[in-house]
């Protein structure tokens, strides 16, 4: 073993466009477990939207700086701990970063269960899969026969929402861009329609597509999609607020989308913002409720793995870019 | 008793700001009830800011035409009837319109109790009164001890959810232009404090009103008030969508306010729009308590009442203004 330690340090931060030249690779000394910590290993880097948008400032978490290492999610291995509550070979989930190995307090990391294919746990039973869940059935409380509109359909979030949306018996339309993805959420995962927002006139793309109104939206994007939402939402429509990912890459947007809030009002709908960790007390039924429709064969999962560590930086802008289809992970 | 019905005619649909010359005072002859209809005489027309936004376009009710008898409810006094469900004598509240006499089916008329003064039936006892506390109580759940700020909070429906928040052991903050109505507000309403919009600043002045963050926030206006209420709430805030006044007057605004869905996501914020009818169902339990508070002295009602029906477009465009204090009606 190398006493070596590959990091991808934030060297800038972006002010426009993230690019390859906001990131450094540097080689750092392995870090050594302190008492009630672990050294881990990271096996799967999470790529998120989000990763983006803790750049912008302080969200849920506090906001990224220049020169540290790169934050983010991952599926890794305890490989020493001074902690009785981990042992060597344990699978864990935290907020390791993108690098090689990491030190961390045993308190701060969550054991995972076993189980194949292992990057499971970063997709449909990890934070994508329950945020679907939880921010379908929680926040959009949809009911059969409604209609569901989810953007970043073809994204690791928002794949999982249609097909769960179409597991409760709706009518499910996905945004994505570009007819090719469109084809593959409507053939391969059995969405009702697709909306190419790539191709505009999204309003007449809503109307042709969802004849009888919106009654739940996903909201993965922000800005125009949810804008042209807001006029097609029906009457005590559900919104769930999920992410912005047109609005991470670059600076704040000046504004909001119209119709806030006289939409809201003479609608009555309701907008949710949410995230992940608010349905802790309810993540054992999920879990159990997501392995038994992939077990099913009901829910699809689709992952995107990319190979190598310094190969992080690009699978983040590209996933930004939209190329991903599915849970996009980098195998360190 | 004469044969003749006076109008107030919406003479011209505004493209921009509402202004007298929109409206035209016509004779008409005096209508007579058919069968199923009753024929009402106006006594106190209600002004609301909606009845602005009714001419913006659809709403929860249909657009307004020019050349139509402006509509409004009113509280109005049954004359003759030809429905067993209405006698002469009762009283009524209904979209009559701005005129002094109306023929209507009954089922699309409410029958009001007799009590004093009966104009309460418009302000506390009515759609403001219950718009107040469904408003607050439904969507904002505010908590003891949470800080409740309201918008509009010199206006009918305003100084009525502050004092019921009040009730409810909240901190309360109203945001009112000028500073005279923040005086009255602190002074004989009872709120915690008040902020000035016209004094610019808001951020400042609600970092200073509302040191321990916003968790209820009580939207009348809309605009540059709910942009900057969204950066002051605190996580897992809630905001009652009731009306957008700030927005009414002129054509529809061009953008929303910064923020959405940014932070509604990171602050997992809830944004509920309503309008009163959609709690029908439990009016009843709401009447009850409302008369209680004001039996007991808890919760002061204020009246801004003009005289003559030639004066209500002025009234609605002095509403519109801000020049109202509490539930502004016309006595026709």
């Amino acid at each position: 073993m190398a006493e070596t330690n590959r990091q991808i340090v934030l060297d800038q931060l972006p002010q426009g466009k993230l690019g390859p030249e906001h990131f450094k690779l540097v080689e750092a000394e392995r870090p050594t477990a302190g008492d009630g910590e672990v050294l881990v290993r990271t096996r799967y880097i999470s790529l998120d939207a989000a990763n983006r948008a803790w750049m912008q400032g302080a969200t849920y978490r506090s906001a990224l700086t220049s020169g540290q290492v790169m934050a983010g999610g991952a599926l890794s291995e305890v490989v020493e701990s001074r902690d009785p509550a981990l042992q060597p070979g344990d699978l864990v989930w935290g907020d390791t970063g993108w690098q090689e190995y990491a030190a961390a307090p045993a308190k701060r990391l969550a054991k995972l269960p076993r189980l194949e294919p292992v990057t499971h746990l970063l997709s449909v039973y990890g934070v994508a899969g329950l945020t679907a869940y939880f921010g379908l059935l929680e926040c959009g409380k949809p009911k059969p026969g409604e209609t569901v509109v989810v953007s970043a359909a073809a994204g690791s979030v928002g794949s999982l929402v249609g097909q769960i949306a179409k597991l409760k018996g709706c009518r499910v339309v996905g945004v994505a861009g570009g007819e090719e993805k469109g084809k593959w959420l409507v053939d391969e995962l059995g969405f009702d329609a697709a909306i190419d927002y790539k191709a505009g006139n999204l309003r007449g793309q809503l109307k042709e597509t969802c004849p009888a109104g919106v009654d739940v939206y996903f909201d993965n994007t922000g800005g125009d999609i949810l804008e042209a939402m807001l006029f097609a939402m029906n009457v005590h429509g559900r919104i769930a607020c999920c992410g912005a990912v047109s609005q991470y890459d670059g600076a704040a947007p000046a504004h909001g989308p119209r119709g806030v809030p006289g939409l809201i009002v003479t609608k009555r709908l309701t907008l949710q913002g949410f995230v992940v960790m608010d349905f802790d007390d309810r993540r054992e039924k999920a879990l159990k409720d997501l392995q038994a429709w992939v077990a099913e064969g009901k829910l699809k999962v689709q992952e995107d793995i990319l190979e190598g560590l310094e190969n992080t930086p690009g699978a983040l802008i590209g996933l930004l870019a939209g190329e991903n289809r599915g849970k996009r992970m980098v195998k360190v």
